[in-house]
């Protein structure tokens, strides 16, 4: 391996990400730092399994907090700053990939501004990876030509959506909602008054990669009522369009390491 | 680690991604299972680092054959399906996610089609590590709400192209094109009819992740020149959007491990 560092570097960040939560999932290099680094910033979004892996005494939780509110994000980079400055090794480890709806853009701009070196570790992303191991691939020569990503859970300070829904419909491609299980209904919503079919397949995967991952799956019209059904909960990842359709006729087949109780609901709509 | 087998299981094949290049890219799962299992099917979008790593013995090239031609799809499930029925473990191992244009759902059709008990092993795709090496977080809360990625070389057998470029250019986010150097003159052109703005940035990653990496960036207008100047070649990853423009701020502290050739051309257009 050609320019790897052996251990991890002083006084540098290093924006990690740890993809969608089974541990063996992680990357080599990823684990690497995990166990090089002098200090682990951390959140709840990489899940227990990879959690409960980060020695106590070189991690911080900086997701929520005592009184259950969220860690704001300038505190968060001012930390990392800090911690750079004094010499150590940083790594900011968040769940995913950081430069997906992770807001590792934002951390690489404060750092550069405030003239710390950092590195950025891509990850596997569970936008790909959860419907990946339900059977579901986001793109098909048969059925998606492409594939968007978009988040269901905006910055509650923008008045109002910055998605446009009707333009994403217009793609014939697959959609991936992140953290979409609440405003599921909004946009179900949108994409049929934007045109697209109600018979659409959608697959819902809670928790993909983790311990008791679980899959519903429906159509546009009848996905809000399979969620209710399945009690499809937070963190879920939503995929919408031809290739949700996959999975039925590959699922016997598919062996997941996961534990997985498979929720099957409603691919009919009754 | 729960529910983790500690080899390959004979019998099964492992679809799985090389991710970007970087051989300290690959999961720890990949890293495992090339190390456990009987087979490696493999073309060479792996990148050189990688292929090296494999074991002479147990691999098979599946890409191009002597004469040049690609080995046809066809080919290769047969030939998945013949290795697990003769008992063996089998790694297809594809560059980037096997599941993003990768063939990998057609494969996983054609395995349970056969009764050949398989398995998903996803992977960091390049569509998003190219960029993020770089210094360009494909979303940014600022600059990109959606993110798309489609291909610039599509299925040759298609009568025209299946990629709406102007819903692309409507919803407003980051556009990825993978395998799009070539083709970078018509989607520009598209794009631009479309009413997306001539300064929009656009950074191409040639080789993202592997040795000798490099970047070269414009707008819209001007990037088909700096391609040209910069004399990028595939493969490489095309980024739209603003979130290109991000890079200039953060480059500076920006450690590689790449070795890379930064190759910064024409930002302003001349």
């Amino acid at each position: 391996m050609s320019g790897t560092d052996i251990d991890a570097d002083p006084g540098t960040v290093y924006l990690v990400g740890s993809g969608p939560g089974d541990p063996e999932l992680l990357t080599v290099k990823a684990k690497r730092l995990l166990e090089a680094s002098d200090v682990i910033l951390h959140d709840k979004l990489p899940g227990p399994e990879i959690i409960e892996t980060l020695p106590e005494d070189r991690r911080e939780d900086v997701g929520k907090r005592a009184g259950g509110e969220r860690t704001p994000q300038s505190e968060i980079n001012e930390r990392l700053v800090e911690l750079a400055r004094e010499g150590k090794s940083v790594v900011r480890l968040k769940g995913g990939d950081s430069f997906v709806f992770g807001r590792g853009g934002e951390e690489a701009e404060y750092l550069a501004a405030h003239e710390v070196p950092f590195e950025v570790v891509p990850a596997v992303t569970s936008a790909i990876a959860a419907p990946a191991v339900a059977g579901i691939p986001v793109t098909h020569r048969d059925h998606a030509s492409s594939v968007s990503f978009v988040t269901g859970h905006e910055d509650p300070t923008k008045e109002e959506s910055a998605v446009d829904w009707e333009a994403l419909a217009a793609t014939g491609g697959t959609i991936v909602v992140l953290m979409g299980v609440g405003r599921l209904p909004d946009y179900t919503t949108a994409l049929l008054e934007a045109g697209m079919a109600a018979e659409t397949p959608v697959a819902l995967v809670e928790r993909g990669t983790w311990p008791g991952q679980r899959v519903a799956t429906g159509t546009l019209e009848t996905i809000v009522d399979a969620r209710d059904e399945a009690d499809i909960s937070p963190p879920a990842v939503t995929v919408i369009g031809d290739v949700a359709g996959t999975r039925e006729s590959v699922v016997d087949f598919l062996q997941n390491d996961y534990g997985a109780t498979v929720d099957e609901t409603a691919q009919s709509g009754e």
